[in-house]
């Protein structure tokens, strides 16, 4: 244990001018194919342009395996492969619809979207009266008194003091994801929540909700609304508790369909029995075209094994980019890579995820040891000419994740591109293709290719 | 000399417990009302769309004086006032307007606009065959044979694989300000640059050039073209040299007019004659409504006085923030504002300019002696919470420049943002505020208060 770490550490030392120079060499080739013949940016205006959004069991889903799995085709990799899987497929139906009742007869329509697994309203849509709530804990203090036949107005906004977006959506998506289960056991008769968005706009964000172990007779519908529908419905309740809130939408749970997972390799030349992954998820929510969510983790999963490949790199271990499907609405796709992975006793040493835009990065998150941590931080002067300065211990990905079921020693890491803007998009219409900057899509894609080198060179340390 | 810098050493050891306390909960102070009660998004929203463009001798500019000023009168800083400065007025007059002619009759039009100071073409325009060439050095070599009579076409990219883009601005920029005087000496009777621009689009970007010497009858029109444009021009004189270019524009330089620099202070508590400058520019070019460039600096200039304000820090040296007028193109209001405080045997001790975009910050670039330089480095984890890491030496900021010759104590600092998206607004018609993002705007301001404060606290070494 302790002495292959020293070995490590030693080998480290040794080698480290020769390696030094000759890391810096390689990466900077990494860096400059990216920045002056990239193809992510190509592939995912296609992605986003001529498929668009990708919901899992939709026709774009498939339309999106067929294209990835032929530009993959086209790399010249060892091999390429599709890992069929069957996803949920949920339909949105007609556009929603819903309006804010201040006396009889006079209503302000708000833009609202069904989330995602949601039940649709009766076909006349729902009417009722509104009770707004910041959080789930607030229910049980109302109870059922104040809560039956009421619609649910779940506004706690996003904390807009945190430097990572990402901790502000942490800190609010249990609205999202469990508001409706939660109102619904108080006799609620459906859930509006107020949108994961840090602007004020007017785009609803949809995104996973689940109904636990609630009976299906018992589901309430939920929707999001956007950040300035909340607003003016929570103004509006304040002038006036009594105001009445209509919503429809028709949204509906489909049978399970077949899907696949896109993976591609090139074996290893030494270890090829130690797998490494790259990857992110086809699927994306159908309000936009996913551009940001995850088109971009896609293309810069794909474009890190070519740039690998084309800077006349030899990787040791077996480098695998997988494009998961159904991320947003079930983690099929990434559970089932992990489940074939197992049965065939495959041993994956290293997981990398691009699941969080496509901005300029600033570095990786760590699910790994120390030992592992500490040594992505000894590389960071290989990575300051390109501004990459955030190694620490966190969250690697969702689809990468059941991997760590298989083998506690993996490591597993997320890139982490600068946060500002993307809640701004997340599951919203406006999460397109023209919001990606091709420049800080193609910084991200050589990030990764040039951390996949680091740890297939050095290898990751065991326990 | 060696002994102040000891002290200052000793110092920072002695109260570093307590001071890094202290400091941190300042600027966490500083971030939190910047991202909760921000005021600079509002302004430059006003700035942006209520005034639009702003260059020098504009209405508009005068319109951004009384704004600007108006606004830090309702801040309750201890002085606001104005500073007149002459400003050159160029306007570009009816839109431009060029074609390729690759056979006679046969035109394609091509999106230009004249460089800022450029001089008109004939009433007409001008028609003539194209000198493509990469460089200046280049037109040495083609001599008056190849160039007279001809449109010399500047046609250097911006490098890619140049991870600062302002590098690789720095690399083309001398085609635009000095391609019209170099090509005037070899005949040539007019200019086409490439737009400096890394994105292939169809937005000229417009800028300063100037002729030097050359007599005002030798003095040939200049225009930037699209990269788009650029690339069509290039591919189109391989197929057939002969081809022509026809540009018309009837831009012109008119007599200076009078303008001001917009100033506000706060009084220092304990050393009232020790001056600290924060500011941006407040003209812009006129093609957008110059948002990047540089309303942002201008409200995160402002904003960074009243935040510092507004948490309750009684700042130790005199803060003044400094909207410089006339930076694009004559930099008069920076030499005046220089020229004054020197004139009033003022002591400038620091100086600050965001000027680079109002995108995420990532840290600063110093103009400053080693012992200053160092002293920010050791603040650095002070800025880790806010992804804050970039500390070189490097470049201040134009309009601070001149002040160094007052004092070569000074410390120059720049904020330095993220980098990657500015050259596809800058000096074009895609400058505007739908390309803002509200917090990484914020977190500029935010980021430039925190040093301020901490330059005033501790203070800049001296020699």
């Amino acid at each position: 244990m302790k002495s292959s770490k020293l070995y490590v550490v030693a080998f480290l030392c040794v080698t480290s001018l020769f390696s030094q120079k000759s890391d810096e060499q390689q990466i900077k080739s990494i860096y400059d194919l990216a920045l002056t013949q990239g193809k992510s940016y190509d592939w995912l205006n296609h992605l986003s342009n001529q498929i668009g959004g990708r919901l899992s069991g939709s026709v774009q889903a498939e339309q999106a395996v067929d294209y990835t799995k032929s530009q993959l085709d086209s790399l010249g990799f060892d091999k390429v492969w599709l890992q069929p899987v069957m996803v949920p497929k949920w339909v949105r139906g007609i556009p929603e619809f819903a309006y804010i009742e201040s006396k009889p007869g006079i209503t302000t329509n708000v833009p609202i979207c069904a989330l995602g697994g949601s039940v649709a309203t009766p076909p006349g849509g729902i009417k009722a009266n509104v009770v707004e709530v910041q959080s789930i804990e607030e229910l049980e203090s109302l109870g059922e008194a104040k809560l039956k036949g009421k619609i649910v107005f779940f506004n706690r906004p996003m904390q807009a003091d945190l430097i990572s977006t990402f901790a502000a959506y942490s800190g609010c998506v249990d609205q999202r994801g469990q508001g409706a289960a939660e109102a619904g056991k108080y006799g609620a008769v459906g859930v509006i929540v107020r949108s994961m968005n840090l602007r004020l706009d007017d785009y609803p964000h949809t995104g996973a909700m689940g109904y636990g172990d609630t009976p299906s007779e018992n589901r309430i519908p939920a929707a999001a609304i956007s950040t300035n529908g909340a607003e003016l419905l929570s103004t509006t309740l304040k002038l006036n508790p009594n105001i009445q809130f209509y919503f429809k939408q028709n949204c509906k749970q489909l049978d399970d369909v077949k899907s696949y997972n896109v993976i591609a390799e090139i074996k290893g030349s030494t270890f090829p029995n130690e797998i490494m992954v790259v990857g992110g998820h086809l699927d994306s929510w159908d309000l936009g075209d996913g551009a940001h969510d995850d088109g971009a983790g896609c293309v810069q999963s794909m474009e890190a094994l070519r740039l690998l490949k084309e800077t006349g790199y030899t990787p040791k271990r077996t480098i695998r980019v997988v494009l998961f499907m159904n991320e947003e609405n079930g983690l099929r796709g990434g559970k089932e890579y992990a489940a074939v992975a197992k049965n065939k006793n495959e041993s994956h040493v290293f997981a990398l995820e691009s699941d969080a835009g496509g901005f300029t990065p600033r570095g990786f998150s760590f699910n790994a040891s120390e030992d592992n941590i500490n040594m992505a931080k000894n590389w960071a002067t290989l990575f300051e000419p390109y501004l990459i300065h955030v190694f620490v211990e966190g969250y690697g990905g969702a689809d990468i994740n059941p991997l760590k079921n298989n083998n506690d020693d993996i490591v597993l890491a997320g890139l982490r591109p600068d946060s500002q803007r993307y809640f701004d998009h997340h599951h919203a219409e406006n999460d397109t293709f023209e919001h990606i900057n091709k420049r800080e899509l193609e910084l991200g894609g050589a990030t990764m290719a040039s951390l996949i080198y680091l740890f297939d060179k050095y290898g990751t340390i065991k326990k």
